[in-house]
Parts: C-alpha cells; structure tokens; sequence
C-alpha cells in the first residue's frame, strides 16, 4: 500500500504492528500523495454448478478479473458490493468456504476490504427439477454432522454466520467488514468506515457508509430504521457536512430507475458509462433513504451493484447515482467483466472514477466530486 | 380405541404395555368389529399471524374442529396429511412448537397419527414488508442462543427436525410417524404402515403407503426415486396385491387434474364431494408414481390436502382419488371446517368415506372398494 512509504512509514507500521497483533484492522488512511483508491468488485456469485465442471471454471474467471484489477490499481481498500456467492446455487450447507474464496485475491495481497450483503448471498438452495427425475440427485457432498436436523438442508448460510465467519478468519487485520446493529436486523451489513487524514492524523477525511439493501431471506428494502440509524450516525459523525460521504449498497433504489437513461439506448451526458442493457431492478420500496442522502450535500455518490447489464453514473439531484461493473464470471450476462475504480484526493477534495476491464484497458472515466 | 374391548383384550394389553415401554407406538389392528378407521386432519396450518390476536383464535378454531370430529368419530389412527403448521408466517428459529399443538388434541385422547409434510411445514418465513416501513417490526420473540448466526434467521424448520422432534416427545407410543430412507432425501414422510387382521393375529390386512409430494424447501412433486421405493416395497410387502393398499400424500398429483370435475360446477357421478371451487393445484412433474399406481390393483385410493377449496372423490382407472377436507382454521378460504372419514372392514373388505363437519353433520358418503 502507498501509504507505507514516507515520512510516516516508521510510526504507522508501529500502528499496524498493534492492530495485527489484536487482528484488527489497521486504520485507513489517505496515501501520503493525498489519494485513497477503492476497487468496487460486484456481482462474483461464486459457487455456481460447483457439481460441474464449468461451475468452477467461472470461479477461476472470476480470480483472475479480480488478480488483474488489483495487481494494475494497486487500491487502498476493496470494498465486495454484494452477490459474492450465489448460494442459491450451493448445495452445501455451509457457504463460508466460497465467501472465503472469494475475499482469497484481495487478501493474498494485503489488502484491506469491505463487504456488504447482496440478495443472493443467504438464499436458499434452488433445487433442480431434473434433481427428481429417474436420473435423480448427482453426488452431492452432506459433511457428517452429529445433528441429523442440520445435515444438508440447505437453507443457505444466514447473513450473521457469513460475515462472522469472514472476520473470525480474518488473522492478517484485513476486513473492515461489521455486523450492524441490532435494531437494524434482519439487516446486517450496516456499518461506517472513516478514512482519516494524510494531513491532520486523527480527522476523518471521508466517510463511507454501509447498507445492507436486503434481498435473499428477506424482503429487498432499505428500512425506515436503516434511514434513522443513517441521519444519526451522520449527524454524530459530520453534523455540519463538512467532510465527503460515499454510500455502498447493492440493491439500487427507485431513484436509479427515475434518472437511468433509456433501456437500450446509447448513455448520453451528463450520465457516463459503457452498459446500458437492461431495466433496473430496483429495490422492492423506498422508506426514506434517498431523501436523507439528497438532503445532504456532503454525500457525494451512490455505488451498487445487482444489474450485471449496467454500469453508468448519472445525477440525481446533486449526488451521483453509480454502477460499479459486474466483476464475476458467475451470475446473469456474458459482457466482458471489470472493475469500477473510486480515487479520492483530500485536499482539495475530488472524486474520480473510471473502470478497469479484465484485460488492462480503462474507460468511463468521470469526475463525480 | 375399540379393540380394548374384547377377547384380544389381555393380550394387546401387554402387547401396548411393552410397546409404551419402548415409547415404540402398539400395531394398529382391525378392531373387535372388524373396522379400522381413519381420521384425516387436512391443512391446518398453525402458527398464522402470532403475533395478532387473530391467528391465536384461529388455531384455537382448528384445536376445536379437531376435537368435534374425535369425540364424534373416535377413529383408530389419525392421519395428519401435511400443511400442519404456515412456517413462512412463524417469526420463531423453531416450529416444532407449533407441530406439537397441532397433535395436541388427538394425543390427549389416546389415539394413534400419522404425519407427512405440506409444502408450508417447511418453508422459510415470508417477512412482511411492512415491517420495513418506518413503524417497524412489532415485537417478535427470538430465543437467547449461543449462536448468534442461529438468532431468529426464521429459516423454517427442517423436515427431519420437525418429524424427529414429534417423535422424540411421543412418550405415549402414539406417533406412527417415520423419517423414510435417506435415498429418499430431501423428501422425509416416507413410510408404510400396516393394520394387522383381526383375524390372523400375525398377518396385515391393509397396507398404507405415506409419501413426501415436497413443496416448502424442495420442489412440489414425487421423485423417480419415490416411485422406485414404493415399488421394491410393495413387491416386498404384498407381491401378490392380496393384500388392500391405501395411498396419502399432501399435493394432488397431475392425474387430479385429469378427473377433476370441471371448476365451480356441480359435482355430478361417479364423483362425490361438496366442494369444487377451484382449479386442482398439482406438482410439478409426474415422474412415474401414477403408473406405478394404476398397475396395482390392490391400491384403492389416494388421499391429498392442499386444495382448501375441494373435497371431492373421483375415479381414475380402477382406483379413486379423494381429497381430504379442510380441517384448519388457518390458511385460505372460509368454506366450513371437517375431516374426511375412511372406514375400512376387514372381511369382506371395503372402504367406505365421508366427511364429518365440525357442526357434527356428515356429508358425502361413498363406496371406494
């Protein structure tokens, strides 16, 4: 990471050495050339057909996607947009290997990450009707269990054992991942992650807020309590705006669905982007958040993920609404498969974005603060 | 039960003092008379809205129509046939609470039963969107666990977990109830039971075949593997077909569709019911269980659940397919609540039917063999 080199190196790495002995994370931080640099991997659904050949072979697409974005924009975190397995697909009671497979790239190369829950991480296992045909079920592997209950229900692995397992594993101090609290359940992934400054070490120089957009077990909806637990933490932490905010979920609202343009048709400024091949799918109800993040003009974009076929960023009232790119050989659609890309400076304060293919290439370079 | 009565008296008496004391259920037996009866209890679906005071009253509703038809019946075994509880409407991490409710009434008179699964036992709770709004989720009750990826995942409870715990708190030796050969699996209410004669004490004189048409976590249908055990078992048990072979499942295969009367019109010979008020909601597939059927002379008729809204017998080839009554309060429709009765005489054989209302009416009588 960037941030190792300089003039703080010596005291930072002192910081790093504590927070790894505790498997903590260290704190995140603007680079000492004023930048911090995200990596938006969404959509990998790991898992798929795993009783198949071709099942794992996407898997492996989707390593390889993730190996050439990270070794080309070396980002400072890397945030997982949702949809990391499709556990639909899983015919295994416990899904936390793929969830694990999936953190392997970001990981082997030290770097921090993020995650949050898309709808298909928790679904239910989707039985195949040929499954009950004369042909009956193909090998699948139930591990022995002492609860016969248990044994290859497959009922998907709940949202609270998914990210507990990925932070309990997690020796090397490299998820930012939380467990949200409480009140907000079924909802998990709710949390903030701080970046701090370059220049004045114990401020926060931006603010990222985590939402867990629902889907799979539950409905496909951001709460009414999700909006409260929002305006409060955002009042406590920047009560007069004074310091950006981004907002990562997976699911996009209605609101992408008011500014997107045209199915089909060719993306026109102010909106930027290179797909534009399908309807949105947005989310089952709004209780409130866009009107809280549009009331604040310290919120400077949204970043979702869910439809493969797009990945345009266009304006909503003065917020940019965002794609990232699906990232995953696994899941709907066969468009060539990226990476969306979010570089802050601090000081002055911008927000850059493009996205960066599987094949080194870049585009829909866009400028959104 | 009637066969306490009599010259067997002694004999069973120690026959079922063992038997409890195994916890292991006593053989059911033709009685004294030369009758054994059957009680189906159709689509009771607990567990609705617990968190109202509607759902309570229904079940409470459901509790007493089951009483009604005991007291007035007083069957020899009790054939619960699936959809006992509505899991997707149970905000609860476990329903064999539920379950056992519903087998309350016919455990506290000393009757015998038998379970197999709807499509509802198992399902997944449905959350209820309103839940997301800004007034939030009323106060739901979510057991203290050691686990917290367990808390309150409302994940439905497995097949296996409900029908061991239902037999796991038989001290009485009345579940007949039986976890089917794990080939069978995802289905798990597959078992055969038979009556013994009243005359050759040894000797079975009706076989009953129990199986899992799925729904809830699994597909809606009979698999081919389903249709290979019942096979292997019936040339087993009955190679010859001397031997009177009733059928139960929960949802009607397509064949119902075949015979079915046409929608809302009157029932007319050789059919006999009072309800036809909708379309026959069938599996998905046929995989070969009719066939396998219709060759068997011996099997008479076949008995299913899941159409609230239909209470008919028709023929198809030389056997009959019977619905059952709606016997519950809950889950849809209004239509007045009973069970189908089937009495059986040994010698000569024959199956007679009707439906005993909770009024204490009866209703629909016919001749199946």
């Amino acid at each position: 990471m960037r941030w190792w080199h300089g003039r703080l190196a010596a005291s930072l790495a002192v910081l790093l050495a504590a927070a790894l002995a505790l498997g903590s994370p260290a704190p995140l931080r603007f680079a000492q050339d004023g930048r911090f640099k995200l990596a938006l991997f969404a959509d990998l659904h790991y898992g798929e057909s795993a009783w198949t050949d071709w099942g794992p072979a996407q898997d492996d697409g989707s390593g390889r996607v993730m190996a050439a974005v990270l070794d080309a924009e070396k980002p400072d975190l890397v945030v997982y947009l949702g949809d990391l397995v499709t556990a639909n697909n899983l015919p295994i009671p416990n899904a936390t290997l793929y969830w694990d497979r999936v953190l392997s790239p970001t990981r082997r190369r030290g770097i921090p990450w993020a995650t949050i829950f898309g709808n298909h991480d928790d679904m239910s296992f989707e039985w195949p009707p040929e499954w009950f045909s004369p042909a009956g079920i193909p090998p699948v592997h139930c591990p022995p269990s002492s609860t016969p209950a248990s044994r290859c229900s497959f009922r998907g692995t709940p949202r609270m054992e998914l990210i507990t397992a990925e932070i309990n594993r997690d020796s090397a101090g490299l998820s930012h991942s939380s467990v949200g609290p409480k009140e907000l359940w079924p909802g998990v992934s709710n949390y903030v992650l701080q970046v701090l400054s370059r220049e004045k070490v114990q401020d926060p120089a931006l603010i990222m807020y985590f939402l867990d957009s629902g889907g799979g077990s539950y409905p496909e909806v951001i709460s009414g309590a999700q909006v409260r637990w929002f305006q409060s933490q955002s009042q406590f932490l920047n009560p007069d705006g004074r310091i950006p905010e981004l907002i990562f979920w997976h699911i996009p609202s209605t609101a992408y669905a008011k500014v997107a343009p045209k199915p089909k048709s060719k993306i026109r400024r102010p909106c930027v982007g290179s797909l534009n091949l399908e309807d949105v799918a947005p989310q089952e109800a709004e209780w409130g958040m866009m009107d809280a993040l549009a009331k604040r003009p310290s919120v400077k974009a949204i970043f979702v993920g869910h439809n493969h076929g797009l990945d345009w960023c266009c304006p909503y009232d003065k917020l940019w609404l965002c794609y990232a790119r699906h990232t995953g050989y696994g899941g709907y659609g066969d468009w060539p498969r990226g990476a969306r890309i979010v570089e802050m400076s601090e000081n002055p304060f911008s927000v850059k974005s493009w996205i960066r293919m599987e094949n080194g290439s870049t585009h829909s370079h866009i400028v959104l603060a």
